[in-house]
């Protein structure tokens, strides 16, 4: 298998964006990365989105964006794994790389969702139809009964979950991509609206709009394209049950798990060397249950980690220093790659306001649903 | 890159299928394949799937599938390329074990369509929102265009257009698990009611449901699955402009050509070696256009090839010998992977009253919308 490079990301602020169509951002994204690499092409394209066709009446994002970039002819194709799709494209760029069938290739992510009335519907499209929405629930409601389950079996509190929100708000302030560029008290997140008990408004990540790319190459052909590439050392691609209802234990985010334990397999690289995390946070509780099923600490103690600062710029294991997905924004399709160039950055030590001081090594968690699939990979600067 | 091999293959009837649900149908195509391997898992799935949030309200058709076969926890994800799809997802499989990520992977493909009450709609959702769909236009009338378009520049016939289905329900009249198994005539095709002139009903490939899957691993690893194995030669992915009206001539498919020219070239064969293939031939003039633009007949020789038998069994380039998207039926994201389970048979002696004598080297063309993506495959027993 040829080693593997990250050599150049490029991103869209992410927000509601309503002077831009998902042509647009998916547009701005790659330039912005193809300039910072002075690529004047790639071979292969893979674009990671949930549900244009649902959120914008558009499939067949390959071609159209290939066109759009310019690059008409260019092998292109979308990947799906709901909002893990970034990290799923992320996957098979590495896969189309790795195996020697393309040289440089572009893996990206985008979703436009402010264009759409059903929001909470579309998204509800990721769960399991039959067995959870066809009863009328929608992720807010899912992870509501993760929240309980976790506060029930290991004595999670709801500030534990407040405390998360705080902290990716105190991270996506210092991000001038966030949607969110403004902190949160505690009182704040444990004030705001219910929207399903236990989880307030500032447990959820927003509707955003964004897209985001990063360029991949062999390393030995890394050289050409920056002075400073990342390696990608570990992939892991896992899934879980559809249905919470099927699982053994619905606080256990267990594709998380089993994600995680490939990736560190394959890059042979320990959780306790990670030195920066962006996780999938898409409501507060998630970001609980994923450092824990990552490794990062015992099962049990996510709020906890939030609460003392473990989790936190300058502790022992900083999470989500773009802000995550709760400050930063959720586009989902680009989400698990916006996740990456934040990882990439830190590793190459351009995280301004938010560098984690001499990180060599991190990890992007990239999550569909309720946790039924999860794409992890490692990286270490090369 | 480690070689690839096809060791099994599965797929139900494809029809209108009203009993069975997506899972059904995927389920019931993966488990055969499954079987004729004896294999008991998989390191990873691939879903080749266009629609299936539009179509029947579930996206994370990955985790939902692997979950449904019992196989909670593999990587599973889906590969959208419109009508291309399931040729994409064996692309996406293949670089999976090409790359050493993974040793034995499913490559699949899945539709169910007629739950939904807007077919004709969903799939328009596959051309440019913006500067097609929006204007009222849907894939019959784009297929209309090109057709006009190859009359005018090649002198193409209605009666050309009218051979490419009588010759393929021919075919499909041969195959246990074509929706129509019977043949038409001339005088039916040329008589059916017009949908958009000059393309009638009997021009079109039908609504349909249906699935279809095929294991891949390590062409090293083959013969323990199989006593005949099916290599993996060559793979292209090509894209076109996504509106027929930024192409420079309708009539020719380049990213049709640009993709066999891309598999050509990594299989080393050139075109007068094939001997037997499955294209896309959603429209009957798709087909015309397909035979000239991998190189099989001379560009304008497409609708002759169809009239004078070189394209039918026992012709020199028998293609569409499972029926075609025409009679086999098009459920859209399973055509693909069906394409590949047809060349497959063939150079393994399987394909019965199909069968072309001696058929070594075959190939298999999937594309999308009206052309932007196309994926060409080309295959050789071991």
């Amino acid at each position: 298998m040829r080693e593997v490079a990250v050599v150049a990301a490029g991103m869209t602020r992410f927000g509601e964006l309503w002077q831009s169509s998902l042509r647009d951002l998916w547009v701005d994204a790659a330039l912005e990365t193809l300039a910072n690499a002075r690529a004047d092409h790639v071979d292969a394209i893979f674009v990671g989105n949930m549900s244009a066709g649902q959120f914008v009446g558009q499939e067949h994002l390959g071609p159209l964006l290939a066109d759009q970039l310019g690059m008409r002819g260019t092998a292109a194709v979308r990947v799906e794994s709901a909002c893990a799709s970034g990290g799923a494209a992320l996957r098979a760029a590495f896969a189309e790389v790795a195996s020697g069938l393309s040289d440089l290739v572009l893996a990206s992510g985008v979703e436009k969702m402010t264009d759409s009335t059903d929001v909470t519907e579309v998204l509800a499209s990721a769960a399991d139809q039959e067995l959870e929405v066809y009863h009328g629930v929608t992720f807010p409601g899912l992870y509501a009964m993760i929240a309980r389950a976790h506060m029930h079996q290991y004595g999670t509190t709801e500030e534990d979950l407040a405390w998360v929100a705080v902290k990716n708000h105190r991270h996506g302030a210092k991000n001038p991509r966030a949607q969110f560029r403004r902190e949160v008290t505690l009182d704040d997140v444990m004030g705001s609206s219910l929207v399903a008990e236990p989880l307030r408004l500032l447990h959820c990540s927003p509707v955003s709009d964004g897209a985001a790319a990063v360029l991949l190459c062999p390393l030995a052909d890394a050289k050409r394209y920056t002075d400073r590439p990342v390696k990608i050392i570990g992939s892991g691609l896992a899934t879980s049950a559809m249905a919470l209802s099927d699982r053994a234990n619905i606080a256990d985010l267990d594709a998380v798990e089993r994600s995680a334990q490939r990736a560190y397999k394959m890059s042979g690289v320990v959780p306790a060397r990670m030195q920066v995390v962006e996780l999938h946070d898409c409501f507060t509780i998630a970001e609980i249950c994923c450092v824990e099923a990552l490794g990062l600490v015992q099962r049990g103690q996510g709020g906890a980690a939030a609460r003392s600062g473990c989790t936190a710029l300058g502790g022992r294991f900083p999470v989500n220093t773009s802000g995550g997905l709760k400050a930063k924004g959720h586009p989902v399709g680009a989400t698990g790659i916006a996740q990456v160039i934040e990882i990439f950055e830190q590793l190459r030590g351009e995280a301004g306001e938010r560098q984690v001081e001499g990180a060599g090594i991190g990890m992007a968690q990239n999550m569909g649903g309720s946790g039924a699939s999860s794409v992890v990979h490692i990286f270490a600067r090369a």
